[in-house]
């Protein structure tokens, strides 16, 4: 495979990972499978949830747009299956509002959970109301128009990241993560190991036992070179 | 008229598009409004609501203030009616909280709808206990001098778009709309005639009926030379 | 004192306001405090909230991290007191997720009020549902490193202002405020004396009275040259 | 005339200013222009010049684009006339190269001095070698489609800027700055009067005397309370 | 080959292009390479060159580097053949200096051409001088520390666009272009056959014939439904 | 001391460090200053030089000013003493033009060695004339007014860092260091110690040693856990 990004066509099938994995991704939370991913596959900060305490996962259907255009969100739509969530970008930066409630209507009726957009979405009141989720980078009232072909189910960039069709997507209030879907078995795996370990963690944590501890820092801090001062008296 | 924008002077009275026809802009939501005037009219994308669900709409009293100094603000409120938006802009970019809750009950007393304002706002929590609507750019804690006079309902331009007092302003949590006032009525009959068309597309869509089909997209992308591959291997 | 930033040290003891101060300014807002002394110690307006409607009062507990590195944070913790609030700047800008649910469990433990910091945060939904109220540039779900050395209760620049450990932090849903710890009570009177002014000046505007009357700016206006007009006819 | 801006329309003939009158503007630069209309017209100053120490005048051909469109521009061109600039804004914000050593090419066999354009230009090193100069917000590789209308001499809001066609546009090192055509001979003789002034300044201040005497700051100062100290160990 | 992005690792041995296409390329600079390839590849523009009228090609030694570390340059530089072009992101935004005028003293003797980096460099008297030419995001006296691993030879994702080592990279003074390794023969055939048709319309359009004409734009326009007018009157 | 930043003072005396050391420090250059100061110092990478090849030192006259106000500059000047470098930094952000050629007159005839501010400056190409070097965050030509006061010579905070009057500014095409006065003595010696140890690594490079081995990296690498694989195949 080729880095190329082809533009003009609509792949049909992808390969998606297992549903029980997907979902259990979700489960996770983002910070928790970035983590559990070795610290990979975070898409850019700046894209944000346009709803509050919403947790996603779903198989990326990709979509290339040219700016200010959704055409290709349309042809997206028709390839989509239950548990996909959209992922789009555009060929250079753009703002416009590519998605509305009436795109959000037919993604519910086709078991879409959700958008991830390197660009603009609207109607935020009435996806909001419907439950549909968005990640965008801008909230816009400009719509779009349908005239110049992206591409549907090719490998792009979005929001920094590298996502080939059917990678998994989980996104919440802290952010978006993508784990390719040939490690989201792995991935899954180690983060429900994280999960684990946290609880107990937690509990001495609200008992007051301090974090230096627990992750048994103070040796390392010392032999990093630490000094402790009684006072700003003692600062240089 | 010239596009000169003249420092010093305050108009007191300006023409106002029917209140009808304002109000019922304001059923139509911002982006419904921007669509049915020909996709022109959004202010810029980073001025933001400090509340969620609410829409209004009301003639623009303009402000034209001096970075960090108010004054303006308060020469504009004597001149407001009721159903009318503030609309605020400054001669250089400025983040400074211009507006708090004595401006908005002196405000909402001269039944003053809402504010946008191409700089910042404050006491939030309190606007939105007050349920005084503000679109702003930043929220800022700095309170503002009363030194410079700038202008109040000369023509300015706000967020990138140029607003002549006295234009209909529709501001919700997708963005915000200005319609010349002249245009006000023809635009409101367009954006109803779209509404009413919205409807019937709704439940196709819920039903599970493509858009490729509904808005009969199919013959346009395949001229456009959309080409329908079967899976990633059929790439170049 | 030197305005040199010292790093690897770790200060135990600092002087802290009177709590009955820190409590005192807590009740005011940030914006009052700002206002109150001499519109001055506004910390960036990009450092925004991750809740709505809370309000806190502290004194500074000081960290300077390197970038994606949070090992500090948990140096801090242990040097926290009841009614502490953290304060953390980063060596370079950086948007990584420095905090997160299992610090703030430790940080509650210890009475510590809130996060201000100059970076990222992350599990924003635990946090909020725990009541530990943050601020800061980014929501990030990447995780830090806990591998070099920064400084604890060293004088830092934070999102733009100096602040010296023990100093006073007034933070609400408008943004940060810093009072310098020696200028706390004073800042508190004469915070509590506008306070006072504004009851009166709200329900005379309530009643419809103009600001121009109320402060008397009429004279003034006029002084600078304000002039009033009928129309826009009568502009240049 | 309304504030509406109309898509799909080129108006061929638009009013100028007196040659002269646009040439003498140019001799004053952006900066002096500004100052000498009352500080009003400049353009946001995140339109960068690509070229150094050039100054140009010209009477505006505006032309409003559609995002990674550059259709109009060619439109635009044969609306052009000696003496002319290209002004060229979008429908939302986009950063593509509009412009290249082709349509340099082509303007200046039609005598036009430059281009103000908020968004993207290209062929950089080209456009610096055939001496056409060119202000705009990004350089970019990405070149332009030429698939939807714009319009072409309609009012514009360009770089924060009302532009009506034929208004002047004076740009340099320091920025731009839009002088309406109607005011442009007064703006002139203003500015004028301004350059006189201002070199008897420079000598007086090259001789060491203090801008505080020339301008008569003393008792204004005193006045707004300015208190001078004699050490730091003065300050509060 | 998964979009995994391993971290720890250093690969020795990457396919290159031909050295005649990458060189071939180089001679055609970013904006034609970019149009050549089906106008994809373009690094943001964000990322800028810090010298003027240079252009370079080569092949993409690529670098993920942790925020404030650059200890993966060090690794990439022994791994450097004649003709390659270092190509550096981090794996999260980063502003620090991570490349000066030793690392270029270094890359020159190896016969590195150049660096792309979405990060910060320094020493740009010094690299000017030297004749190494940098595009980066910024330019940082902040150094950068050698603690953490990243990985060197890996696929990466640099400003916005998936860079797969080996792939060509052609930076000039308008941006920057990736070009797929297996796609470089076929992009410098499509990007000749472009130059070639440049030459006859440049001479065109300085003779003054309209692009309307050459590029048979009249009847499209007529088509898309532009109106002449013949002035502002006309307008609605 | 506190750090509260008093408005409405002027210093008058401050004291500044030896002038050897300062110009000691200029020939240094910024980065090397900021490493050998235990990198820190470094002002915000916005601000950046109008000008090429300059690099200076100086002793900081600092200007606390209102936005848009440049009548504090005024008063700096004529506190400066040959070898001060201006460092002027506004009470909440602003891009105006505060300086121009007139002031760049006055400051060279008060032997002021350049200008550092966090806003704007105008009159570029003059200043690059008359070899007066500025760092600013933007080129404006919108000027300012002389209407509220602010301060000079008080501790401020001036992009990012912390700046009490006399300490020493170094400032060059990489960026802006600021040393405190106290140290600068120190700073000065540990930069010379690092120039001289750069001149045999630099010629070691040239010859084509790698870094990996002049800096002793290799065990470091592989205590860390790098592994080199033969090619892209060994990837997981």
């Amino acid at each position: 495979m080729s880095s190329h990004t082809e533009l003009g066509v609509a792949v049909k099938n992808i390969p998606r990972a297992d549903s029980a994995v997907v979902d259990g991704l979700g489960k996770m939370g983002a910070a928790t499978v970035h983590e559990a991913q070795g610290r990979s596959g975070q898409l850019d900060t700046g894209i944000r949830p346009i709803q509050q305490d919403v947790c996603i996962s779903g198989s990326a259907v990709t979509v290339l747009a040219q700016p200010g255009d959704n055409w290709m969100v349309h042809v997206a739509l028709e390839l989509c299956e239950p548990g996909d969530v959209l992922v789009v970008t555009t060929t250079s930066p753009n703002s416009d509002g590519f998605f509305g409630d009436l795109l959000a209507t037919s993604a519910m009726a086709a078991g879409v959970r959700g958008l991830v957009i390197e660009a603009g979405t609207r109607d935020t009141v009435e996806l909001r109301k419907m439950g549909f989720p968005v990640w965008s980078r801008t909230v816009s009232i400009k719509g779009t128009v349908k005239n110049t072909l992206g591409s549907v189910n090719v490998p792009i960039v979005c929001a920094g990241q590298y996502i080939i069709p059917g990678d998994v997507i989980v996104a919440d209030d802290d952010g978006i993560c993508v784990v390719p879907r040939t490690r989201a078995e792995s991935v899954l795996a180690a983060a429900e190991a994280r999960i684990g370990n946290e609880a107990e963690t937690r509990q001495q944590l609200a008992d007051g036992v301090m974090g230096l501890d627990i992750y048994d820092m103070r040796t390392r801090l010392e032999e990093a070179g630490l000094r402790y001062l009684d006072s700003a008296e003692d600062l240089e």
